[in-house]
């Protein structure tokens, strides 16, 4: 015990370090159990660059699939699949202290810092609490969604198969991961209210974080929330209402795609599409039919993804709307970013920054490298990285004509994306803590632009 | 002239705001002169639409052709071209200014702070001395630079040709501006070391923008140089390399561009591609031949740009390198950019935020509509408004077979991309000067990331 200590503590185990590998862990054991025969249909093993990257889909909550999920894994498989989504979505420290507090364990503050970090709150007082309370919603909500889905789903599927359909579906929708048992994702639901609107809904709670939740539920008022969640709200309902109005207007008379649907049912599933673009990852069409213009829409939209501490990824709205501001200020000749009349820090425009740019460049980079390995076309390409990136886990149809080189890259994607690229980079870069901030440089101007 | 004079005021003209209505006027007047019949060899008018697009492509000195310029212009379309590329260039204030000091008039405060904007110059002092040395250096590097073509030029086209042609490319490779009368930009002298490098210097120095030129030739060592010659002359000189490597690796065994090359031709046209790419538009090698990954490349390259107050375009080197530098920071922990031991103010940061991310959302708007105007695909559309904003004026080979509203679209993109939409937003942005700075809101955190 006191070996496993001294290693803990030479490997440097801050709080982001141990999230990231803590990831990657899980993978990995996912990728163990996914490569046996036993999780295929078939009994024969898929091998391990796809059982990998199954796996790694699975703890990212992306949703990109090498084979048809419904059709390919066996139910050990999909039992294996949805705990993964389960583990990776609720975050795997936040089950870490559901244990510990199951075995009556006391927290550590290293362990507190790591849920902290993962959860993104600020204070330190309460986190137990706050992790029951996570654990507590997730379940009730998840539970909630599934009994809905199953007054459609037992009458489809019949009794056993509408229900554990139901609880998968729930599940994945709300961990925003984008699997589905059903063989081709709601496409064949596409009209269908009860269906599409609550997995909208699970999706929408999932990617908005639990601190906004909390607060919704603390303070009530919208004027009474903390910045954050006003950005986050205020940033999300617009995203939705400007990707649902571009979705319709592109796509209405796509033979392809909504031209065949009635009024409502092109509403519905502008919606729909416009709500999970930006996380889950669900499809209602056929995402290798849309128009280029859509796309690359989507595209943008997957980049800027979910909110913080929830299950989305991308770049996040927070993030987006931080960049927005300081735009809208440097125009404006103001100095400082305000919004809802607070000043945002320097330090968090700063983080803004680098997150967007970091992103940026990792899906420049990676697109770049895939337009030499594969074969596909340079927009589904760039389709399927930012999809990877922001955890999304639309495709144009590629994924599984990648090459091994293509699905690895893509996996490791999936997890940069997921663990966040400046926590990665806080994980593993070497930091300056020794410096000492009252000295500063002196200023110097330069021009840009 | 007192009329006039109210008139002005009532205009409220702010620096900013005479230097985007100057351009364009200047654009104006050229399509105009373009738009008549002796403009053309075949003595029929081009069209407005095309004639606006030459003017402002050639104002905007960004290159890009609707129809052959050596072929289809007549000797006075050229001479209006290149004019309007050295008014262009030097930029129209500098040559207000030149005419007042020809005739002995007094610049006044006004005129001082619009030149003061585009030479993007901090002190005051000095402005008129700067105007004078500006336009001298110009003209003298311009001489010297036709002096080594035309013992090229001359020997192959004739004595009349050869200088004419040699002051043409001078000139147009001086400003950044990417037009040649030769047929197929230099794509037949792919080898050429003296034109190619002769062309590529030209480029260079064009691209570095005065106050970096003022501040070599007085202070002579690099340690001496301020931050912001020092942050233009290493960003430059790490994205040629970088640019020239990458394009060398990728398109070495490309049939269509370098494959054929002997090594030498293929390091210096894989030098000349990655020097232009950044803003001058001068082509060695066929752009529609070369690979998708190469034409992501180029797009990021473009994007970048030159330097400030230069004849450059794009979101500017300084720009780039001020995200970079803060993405740095922030993965260290720190809370100041701080480079080469100067810190850079957060305003700046700011402002660098914005070009970029007004920069990045004009291209993915414009694109997206292009889209939807245009047949070609996407990759090339991507290129050509990348190509736009940044002035860069390469091209997929698709800019003759826009529809008229795309040519418009890329019009306007040329002309936002030269003023830049920074400049622009001044110009025309409701801005709040009599804001008290002394109250400042309190601060609060979002989470990011
Ligand atoms: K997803
Ligand atoms: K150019």
């Amino acid at each position: 015990m006191n070996i496993l200590k001294k290693r803990l503590k030479e490997l440097e185990l801050n709080p982001p370090r141990v999230l990231a590998l803590g990831f990657a862990g899980l993978i990995l054991i996912g990728a163990l159990l996914l490569n046996l025969p036993i999780a295929s249909k078939s009994g024969e093993s898929i091998g391990f660059v796809n059982a990998l990257f199954t796996s790694a889909s699975s703890v990212c909550v992306t949703g990109l699939v090498v084979v048809n999920t419904g059709e390919y894994w066996s139910l050990f498989g999909h039992i294996v699949i949805i705990f993964l989504i389960q583990m990776g979505g609720l975050g795997f420290m936040t089950l870490a202290t559901l244990v510990a507090l199951i075995l009556g364990k006391k927290i550590t503050l290293k362990e507190r810092l790591i849920i902290r970090e993962q959860l993104n709150q600020e204070t330190m007082s309460g986190l137990v609490k706050l992790t029951r309370y996570v654990i507590f919603s997730t379940f009730a909500i998840e539970g909630i969604g599934a009994l809905v889905l199953s007054t459609r789903f037992i009458p489809i599927y019949g009794l056993g198969r509408g229900i554990w359909f139901s609880i998968f579906h729930s599940i994945s929708a709300f961990c925003n991961a984008g699997f589905d048992i059903m063989g081709n994702s709601i496409v064949p639901f596409v009209g269908d209210i009860t269906i599409n609107l609550t997995i909208a809904f699970l999706i929408i709670i999932g990617g908005l974080g639990f601190s906004v939740y909390i607060d919704i539920s603390r303070n009530k008022r919208f004027k009474r929330f903390s910045l954050h969640s006003k950005l986050v709200l205020v940033t999300t309902f617009i995203l939705i209402i400007v990707g649902m109005i571009l979705f319709y207007l592109i796509e209405w008379n796509n033979p392809e795609t909504l031209q065949t649907l009635n009024t409502k049912e092109k509403v519905i599933s502008s919606f729909f599409q416009s709500v999970v673009t930006r996380t889950a990852g669900f499809n209602s069409v056929n995402m290798s039919k849309i128009r280029d213009t859509t796309t690359f829409i989507m595209i943008v939209l997957m980049f800027i993804g979910g909110s913080p501490g929830s299950t989305g990824g991308g770049i996040k709205t927070t993030t987006f709307g931080a960049i927005f501001l300081t735009t809208f200020s440097v125009i404006r000749g103001r100095n400082d970013v305000v919004a809802f009349k607070k000043r945002i820090p320097q330090e968090i425009i700063y983080r803004a920054l680098s997150i967007a740019s970091i992103g940026l460049f990792l899906i420049v980079i990676v697109s770049m490298i895939l337009t030499i390995s594969e074969e596909a076309n340079f927009l589904d390409l760039l389709f399927e990285t930012t999809s990877a990136f922001a955890t999304v886990g639309l495709t144009r149809g590629i994924t599984p004509d990648l090459t091994s080189f293509g699905k690895v890259l893509i996996t490791i994607m999936m997890y940069l994306g997921r663990v966040g690229p400046l926590t990665m980079a806080f994980a593993f870069a070497k930091r300056q803590k020794n410096i000492k901030e009252n000295y500063r440089y002196s200023e110097e101007n330069i021009f840009v632009g």
